[in-house]
C-alpha cells in the first residue's frame, strides 16, 4: 500500500453506517467495513475492503473489527496456512495477549498443538493461561535474549515447531534459538521495531540453517477471497464455546493518538477499538 | 552435528585412498570421500558420508570435493529446491565469486533465470560476468547497506525473486530491500557474521511481510538420498559445456590454517582444497 501522506488520516479497518451515497447498492443506513481512515467520516467506494455488513450475525458488531475482521482472519489464515499446525506440534506465539495473538493461541489448541504465549506482565501472563488456554505464559519483561532463551527452553524442552511472530527484536532472537527441525515462523508483525530509532537486528538467522526452518511473511490481504472460510470456521468455533475474543473500546476522536499508542505501550487488554459515533447518529 | 572438541581436527568433506582396512568393502588402495577432519590420516567407516568413489567417472578426483561433492550438490539442491526458480525470474547471488555461488549462478541461466552476483573487488566482478556467465555483478567493497540497495536497485530495477544467500550481514539487509511479491531466500550461509565479534544483525525482516517472501534454510545433508540425480545433471551440464567451476588447491598440512582462513578473506579463487599426501603415497 502507498505510505499515508502526511495531513491525511491514519489508514484503520472501519465500520460505520452510510450517511449518504451515490452508489445504489449501498443505501443511506446500511453497515458496511472496510479500510478508511481513523476520522469520523470516510469517503469509500465499493470494492477492495468495502463490504456490507450485517450486524444481526454476530454477538456485536464490532466483532467485525476483531473475530471476523482483519484480526481474527489474520490469526486463522496467518497460523492454519503459514504455519502448518499439525497435531502434537508446540507452538511459541509472541504479543501472546493481543488481539491476533490471543486467538491463534486458542486456534493452536483447537488445532490439538501445545501452546506457549509471550507478553508483557504478570496480568497479562495470568490472561493467557487463565482465559486464553495457553498452556504456558512467558513475561518478557526485564528479559534479555539469554533470559528469554532460557524461559522458552524450560517451558518447551524439546524446542518448538511453529513460532507465531508479533513483536521480533530480542523476542524473535530468542525463539530462533528454540526451532526445532523443520519448524516454520509466521512473520506477522515487528511491532517492538516500528517505533525503535536504532532497531536491534535479528542475530540469530543462522539457526534457520542448522534446523533447516523458514520464515515466511504474512499479510491477511492475500486471503480476501477466503475470508468467507475463515469465518465460517471462526465462527463455528464460537458458537461452540471454544473461543473467546476481547475488545478495547476507546471513544472519542480526541483519544484517537492515545487509543493508537496503546498497541505500542501494550495497555489494551484486546483488539483496540476507537469508537467515534453517538447513538443519536444512529449507531 | 556435534561441535569440534577443541584439541580435535576441524570438520571437512575429505577425499582418499584406503591405507589399511577392517571392513572387507573397502580394499586397501580403494578412494573414497567422507566426512573426517583437516588431518593426514583419518579414521573412518562405512556409511554416513563415507563412499566409494571412481576417479575414472571425473575429470580429476578433486571434482568429488567441489562438482560432484558437497559443494555442487549445495548449489544444486539449494536453488533448484529451496530456490525454486522459474524461467524469467532474477536471481541474486551473494558470494557468488565463491565454490557454491558461482555454480548457482550458472544454474541459474540454464534454468532460464537472469542472474545477478555480488562478490569483492573488481577481479571477482570481472569472473562473475566473463567466466560464470553473470548478467551482472556487483562489487561490494566500501558500500554500506543504502549503497549496495542502490547498486542491486540498478542492476534489478523489478526487484529479485530470488536470493541465494551465502553472506548475511548488510548484504543480505540490502538484497531484503529488493524483494519482489512473493520472493523466496535461500540461506545458504552467513560466512560474514560467522566471526564478527558483534554480529550486525537483520533489520529488514520486515520487507518479508510486506512483499509475503520467505527465508528459508538449508544443508546439503539432507539431500544424500538424492545425490545421484543432482551429480547426474551437474554431469550432464558439465559435458555439455555449460558449467565451469575451479579448484584453488594449496597444499601441505602446514598451510592448514592459512587455507582454512581464506575462505573468510575470499583469497580463493574456487572451492578450497588442501592436498596433503604426496604422489609416493599413491595420490
Amino acid at each position: 500500500m502507498p505510505p499515508i501522506a502526511l495531513g491525511d488520516p491514519v489508514r484503520a479497518s472501519t465500520i460505520g453506517v452510510v450517511a449518504d451515497s451515490r452508489n445504489p447498492d449501498f443505501a443511506v443506513g446500511q453497515w458496511v467495513m472496510g479500510l478508511n481512515g481513523i476520522e469520523e467520516y470516510s469517503v469509500g467506494s465499493a470494492g477492495g475492503f468495502t463490504q456490507p455488513i450485517d450486524p444481526a450475525a454476530v454477538p456485536a458488531v464490532t466483532n467485525y473489527l476483531s473475530l471476523f475482521g482483519a484480526v481474527g482472519l489474520t490469526a486463522y489464515f496467518g497460523f492454519i496456512d503459514v504455519c502448518e499446525p499439525k497435531p502434537g506440534d508446540t507452538v511459541l506465539v509472541s504479543g501472546a495477549a493481543g488481539a491476533v495473538g490471543s486467538l491463534v493461541g486458542q486456534i493452536a489448541k483447537i488445532k490439538g498443538c501445545r501452546a506457549i504465549g509471550i507478553a508483557g506482565g504478570a496480568a497479562k501472563c495470568a490472561r493467557l493461561t487463565e482465559r486464553y488456554g495457553f498452556d504456558a505464559a512467558i513475561d518478557y519483561r526485564g528479559k534479555d535474549v539469554a533470559a528469554l532463551d532460557a524461559a522458552i527452553r524450560a517451558a518447551a524442552p524439546d524446542g518448538v515447531d511453529i513460532i507465531f511472530e508479533n513483536v521480533g527484536g530480542d523476542i524473535l532472537d530468542a525463539g530462533l534459538l528454540n526451532l526445532r527441525h523443520g519448524a516454520r515462523v509466521g512473520l506477522c508483525g515487528l511491532i517492538s521495531e516500528y517505533n525503535a530509532p536504532e532497531p536491534v537486528g535479528i542475530r540469530n538467522l543462522w539457526r534457520l540453517i542448522v534446523n533447516r526452518a523458514s520464515i515466511r511473511g504474512l499479510l491477511v490481504a492475500d486471503y480476501v477471497p477466503r475470508f468467507a472460510e475463515g469465518a465460517a470456521a471462526m465462527g463455528q468455533w464460537l458458537r461452540e464455546g471454544r473461543l473467546v475474543f476481547d475488545e478495547h473500546i476507546d471513544e472519542g476522536i480526541e483519544n484517537a493518538l492515545p487509543a493508537f499508542m496503546r498497541l505500542f505501550d501494550g495497555s489494551n487488554d484486546g483488539k483496540m477499538i476507537l469508537k467515534l459515533a453517538t447513538e443519536e447518529q444512529g449507531l
